[in-house]
């Protein structure tokens, strides 16, 4: 028995044949996006802006799994007609505007200049001011909608993003009879739901994106959706009663798909995730294992199980009942930008992207506190624990004999103090943690981005088995559904492995990175506003020392 | 009638040919130092040190002024048998360890390839400990003697330089049998002097880096020393007594040398000042007029009256009675870094020298502020007004966008900056500053930077008439000791002149760069330990706001 895992990222989407047995990985799809630059459409005029276009899910969605099963045919034994099912992630909050239909307006040919009619990517940030307002509004009449976030409503969700719609792209938004995340879209497209309301919606994006709770009856109630504009009250209507963990099934494969795609008609289709959900899954996330999705901007994903209580934890993106894992609370934290850093550096900076290879080379010769330099992971703003996009990169610490090395070095020491405080602020509040599993193609790559990561913040970083661990994740899920296996933790143990290498923190680095993570903590508190009458005299005297003491 | 000007910079001499009459140049040999790094002895395992081969010195001699008296006799009427006087300027604080001949130890086999032997750069920074240790001493037991000098002795001078020696390398300071500053020792060598005790020093070097005062009896007193080290007050009867203004002669061109340059003998030679001080009455320095030569580091020079009591003025370098213009208290104040924060960015972290042009370009289409960046200009610490060497640089406000020409233009305005903290120290104390005019080849090469400037200083910036400023004051002083000008103002009024070009402040930036100003306080005076609770919780989110607004 097989099932299939679709991964929609950033920039391409790809498909995975997994063997649900023993997890075998037999053919792989991956497509990118042709539109715009990378698959992102972007407004030069504004640099918050990120869009994408559903057209090129669609032709993602059936080359990716067409490839990836003629590859898998090469497999001896492999049958398409034993595909059981089919699991979907996806980058979120990523909500699609469709029409009664579930046709994305951007598909129609009167909107499909329109930037506001196409898919509006996690990573756009127009919506922040709309963010602060719905933050301050629940914070005065529904403190307990964002309590479980961080208190924090952020710019990247569903709510912000289609009220800035309501308010800069009026024509959109009327033309706009629902509005659907993208993990949601693919599944429904497959099952052919052809009514808004009868797609079934995941509690991943919904509860982490939409302030969806069961326990306040779902999406929030139309009188606070008035307060901030009495279209979204209307629109709630035409949104969804109930979101399900992925015990539920988001539908049955159409016979259209089932013939397009060559696979048997009928087959379930698990509930989608958000990428870093199903990702987990397929790292092998449980209770007290920490999974770190490292890429352009991190994830980190834990559970706890649903019958603890989980107390609000500040500045945590997002605690969700029945998301990630069913059964459990599905925790989420995450930084806004880590490869993205170093990639702006190395290409945007520098200008050339093959230095990437030669700086990684240069920096791993460098000793900790050796360079004297000291960096904020704020370029695309702080996630967690400060939830705040309002935020931008520091570098402090320069001298006249600075080198390219060190600022890269610098970098990526700054995504791991970033790391760190997440990890701290977890286990302030309780939540366990005993194990890291990093997974994305930076934690396989980068031994010195890991062994950094591992000395910074005094845990041992493992790797996650698969390369592909997203669509591995779904294809777990789809296993489950499909009855190859009786839970997930069993299909887990089954279907997800770790790779051999382990990074354990070494001694003598965690000693100076202790040194530097307070002086970072300086620097965090101060910018960040968490302390406002702040001492800084002694930030670049002490790198100093810390750098003579290395030297 | 012709005088000499002979300019000692970092890494090359120049020899200057100038007609008394109309300070018009005929003729100019420039020599690059030939030993190290571009003229300057480094360590790699410590990049505060910066010596210099004396021997480099006296080639350098030479040579420049043989190219220069070559390429004046080109022009019809020179004759070299007509030149009344040499004038000379070097860097300074930069002392030399002399035997009991005036001989420096490194030209002698024995130390040649001790580093501490050679000359101490001005710009070498191995003594801040000692510094330190001085200021400490000071404060309590002669808090008169650093009052004049921000209440804070500098790694960059004289004691602190000879202390570190004595520590470090005590083998040659027991060989030295004195210590002259490179500003002595080239008109002693020049007046063939061969007793130390009997080099003419002038008050600008010691005025301004070796503690020297009349009002206090010359140098630090043996007490002091002793306290320090008693070798230091055993080596102060082996310095000097008194020393000199600019209306005192260093001494007659001995035989030897006049043979060697083809000049007559025994025309007098003017008292050694520090290259910058030469350079302001090159550039016309007078009352009311702020000179700033802009280079790799920058020096900002003024004179109030000697009639007139001036203040002591926190954190201001320097205020010597008889420095730079006789009859004036001469007033030092600067920036440890300015086109080296450039070369750093550009060569250093971009590497590539080519970028400078295109960068340049590409700034200069950017608006104040829209950049959403701030930088402290401290890669090599802070002269003025925190003196302060232990001071590093920022750079804040960057996100994924963020391009290199914004950087490097964020780079010269945050030198821009510093120099308004100056301006504003020294108004706040009464020193009137009604015109400005900057020296040197960023001045005369940068029309965006004197822009800048211009807009952030409320300034209009003009352009000495001279690219050969230091070398020309060192010729005007030489000229008024010949007796071709009866006194210095009259020297300058027909030497020295001013380029056509003037950069007056543009209402709309400033309006800008005062925002942006205040912004630069609040790291200032938080990072250099002005303000010890501060809060810089707004500092990202105002830069984001300005950022928007010029969009």
């Amino acid at each position: 028995m097989y099932t299939l895992g679709i991964d929609y990222g950033t920039n391409s989407v790809r498909a995975l044949v997994v063997r649900c047995a023993d997890g075998a990985e037999l053919g792989t799809g991956i497509v990118n996006y042709p539109s715009g630059t990378q698959g992102v459409l972007l407004d030069p005029k504004d640099h918050h802006l990120a869009r994408q276009n559903p057209a090129d899910y669609l032709l993602g969605l059936e080359k990716s799994v067409k490839t990836a099963l003629a590859q898998a045919r090469k497999v001896k034994d492999f049958d398409a007609r034993q595909v059981a099912g089919i699991g979907v992630d996806t980058t979120g909050s990523s909500p699609i505007p469709v029409d009664a239909t579930n046709t994305p307006l951007a598909l129609q040919k009167k909107w499909t200049r329109n930037l506001a009619a196409h898919c509006w990517l996690w990573k756009d940030h127009t919506s922040h001011r709309e963010a602060a307002e719905i933050t301050a509004l629940a914070a005065k009449i529904r403190p307990h909608f964002i309590a479980r976030c961080g208190n924090t409503y952020s710019s990247e969700w569903f709510w912000a993003k289609i009220l800035h719609c309501r308010r800069t792209a009026p024509t959109v938004f009327k033309a706009a009879y629902s509005w659907v995340e993208l993990a949601d879209w693919i599944p429904s497209v497959l099952a052919g739901v052809k009514d808004p309301r009868a797609i079934k919606r995941g509690v991943c994006c919904a509860g982490h994106k939409a302030l969806y709770a069961d326990d306040w009856g779902g999406l929030p109630d139309k009188e606070f959706l008035t307060q901030l504009d009495p279209a979204l009250a209307d629109l709630r209507d035409r949104l969804y009663e109930k979101a399900h963990d992925a015990t539920v099934s988001a539908g049955a494969l159409s016979a259209e798909w089932a013939k397009k795609l060559g696979l048997p008609a009928g087959i379930p289709i698990a509930i989608g995730e958000m990428d870093v959900h199903y990702g987990a899954i397929g790292s092998g996330v449980a209770e007290g294992t920490l999974v770190k999705v490292i890429g352009t901007s991190t994830c980190d994903c834990g559970v706890v199980s649903a019958d603890k209580q989980v107390p609000e934890i500040p500045g945590i993106c997002g605690i969700v009942k029945g998301s990630i894992l069913p059964g459990y609370h599905g925790l989420e934290a995450g930084q806004s930008a880590v490869g993205d850093i170093f990639k702006w550096f190395v290409e945007g900076v520098l200008g050339d992207a093959k230095l990437h290879a030669t700086l990684t080379r240069e920096a791993a010769k460098l000793k900790p506190g050796q360079s004297g330099l000291l960096a904020l992971d704020w370029n695309n703003g702080n996630r967690t624990i400060l939830v705040d996009q309002l935020l931008t990169g520091l570098t402090l610490g320069a001298t006249l004999y600075t080198t390219r090395a060190e600022l890269y070095r610098a970098l990526i020491e700054a995504t791991a103090f970033g790391a760190r405080v997440i990890i701290e602020r977890f286990k302030e509040y309780g939540v366990p943690i005993h194990r890291v599993v990093c997974a994305g193609g930076i934690a396989e790559k980068n031994p010195l981005l890991m062994q950094i990561y591992a000395d910074v913040t005094g845990c041992t970083m493992l790797v996650a088995g698969s390369s592909q661990a997203c669509a591995l994740g779904s294809a777990v899920s789809a296993a489950v559904l499909a009855g190859a296996h009786p839970d997930f933790a069993t299909a887990q143990k089954k279907m997800t492995r770790l790779k051999k290498v382990a990074y354990k923190p070494k001694a003598a680095n965690r000693k100076i990175y202790d040194q530097l993570f307070a002086l970072y903590r300086q620097l965090h508190d101060s910018f960040g506003g968490v302390n406002k009458s702040a001492d800084l005299s002694r930030v670049m005297k002490d790198l100093l020392a810390i750098k003579a003491a290395q030297a």
